[in-house]
């Protein structure tokens, strides 16, 4: 595609890549307040140790991002994303990104099951917030409060904001998803500082972030088909955008 | 030594061993509410894969958890310990052990270091306060706050009085070692419930569960030595007891 577009009155020029993840391409643009983002057609497990193109992947994900950017906003949720300028690429908001993962669990799945012995998709109530450090030297390690706060990877106050919005977006994501027959299991989150040092939610809302299951059949409709090699992980992708699609007409 | 003792105008006798733990065996006595327990000369480390025959440990540190209990109940801090009975012998209250270890961190060391790449010997500030899930199948696995919440492992209210024990633990035996010339780096403490319910303090007192430095050498005189294999472990336990009991004169 072109790597120029028009958004808001002005000529946005795609620029050096800034950080490649796990399934996207982060790119600098012309002007120091947006980025450009690329959404890829591949896959990674294990922090990066298994990696396989899938075809598609990267359209769905876009697109199923989005439609969830899109509800949020409405809601009263500030977050990253500007537009989408194509369908797999989109303009988010450059943002400082703060170095602690949010992780929300409604119900147990995942390493969650085999590190505490808890019953697989047992319901978790109170619901489970957990914060991760961003190091991929240090395999993103999981951390409480007090550690974070002693050395000094956050502070207080936004342990308690992150913590406040991570509750929101799962409120109102649990309602999205059970009006369209889907229980949203567990989803991280990422977050950044604008210019006025305020978070602001960031990275992207997919399957590739979040374990979705269809609430009649008990179906994984995300990135766990894929880890777990039990199939076409975009089958899963292409009926939740479906649902999200039918529901937004 | 002989099997029976007196306490309180009561005969106390040995019964069964309940438990065997890392360097002690806790024996049932003819009083329900009673525990006799022996400290042992022996050593392990990495969740007893490593064991090491250590003479006087035993001895060393009965005493030196002696001195530190009637230390913490002057000052106001209820727990398990009632009498000695000899050189490596204790009677202690049968508790309800709850299954939450909790660690206290005044400067950074061991696998802190290592897991969030922290100075080593940084000081801590707040400090840190973490909660282990004790079980040996897991490999006492850390939690947080919700995580423990959500499996019923403690309720809210337990949390909060284990963290303020901990902390007025904490307070008391830093100025304690602090009078001697050692700083307390950190340590773990285990609870249980009375018959009443309550929360009380239980466990050892020991360098098996603490980390102590010299003040003016830098020296370890914990356990460290023995899980770095630098050393007689025994010497630095002596200086503690000997300095502890100094102290007291």
């Amino acid at each position: 595609m072109s790597s120029t577009v028009e958004y808001d009155n002005q000529v946005v020029t795609r620029g050096d890549l800034k950080y490649q993840g796990k399934a996207k391409q982060v790119y600098l643009t012309n002007n120091s307040e947006i980025l450009w983002v690329h959404y890829m057609d591949q896959a990674t497990a294990l922090n990066g140790k298994v990696h396989e193109d899938i075809p598609e992947k990267g359209r769905l994900n876009s697109a199923i991002s989005h439609i969830l950017f899109q509800y949020l906003t409405r809601h009263g949720i500030e977050n990253h994303y500007l537009t989408a300028i194509s369908e797999t690429d989109e303009l988010d908001l450059a943002l400082d990104i703060i170095p602690i993962e949010v992780v929300t669990r409604n119900y147990a799945s995942g390493h969650f099951v085999s590190k505490f012995d808890a019953t697989s998709m047992q319901k978790l109530n109170p619901i489970v917030q957990e914060f991760y450090y961003k190091s991929d030297a240090l395999d993103d390690p999981f951390m409480n409060d007090s550690q974070i706060l002693a050395l000094g990877y956050a502070t207080e106050i936004e342990l308690e904001k992150l913590r406040n919005y991570a509750q929101k977006v799962n409120q109102l994501l649990k309602s999205l998803f059970d009006e369209i027959k889907i229980n949203l299991i567990d989803f991280k989150l990422e977050f950044g500082k604008n210019a006025l040092g305020e978070l602001i939610l960031a990275d992207e809302l997919s399957p590739d972030n979040m374990r979705l299951v269809d609430q009649k059949t008990g179906k994984s409709l995300d990135k766990d088909v894929f880890r777990q090699h039990s199939g076409d992980v975009t089958i899963g992708y292409r009926d939740v955008l479906s649902r999200l699609e039918n529901l937004e007409k």
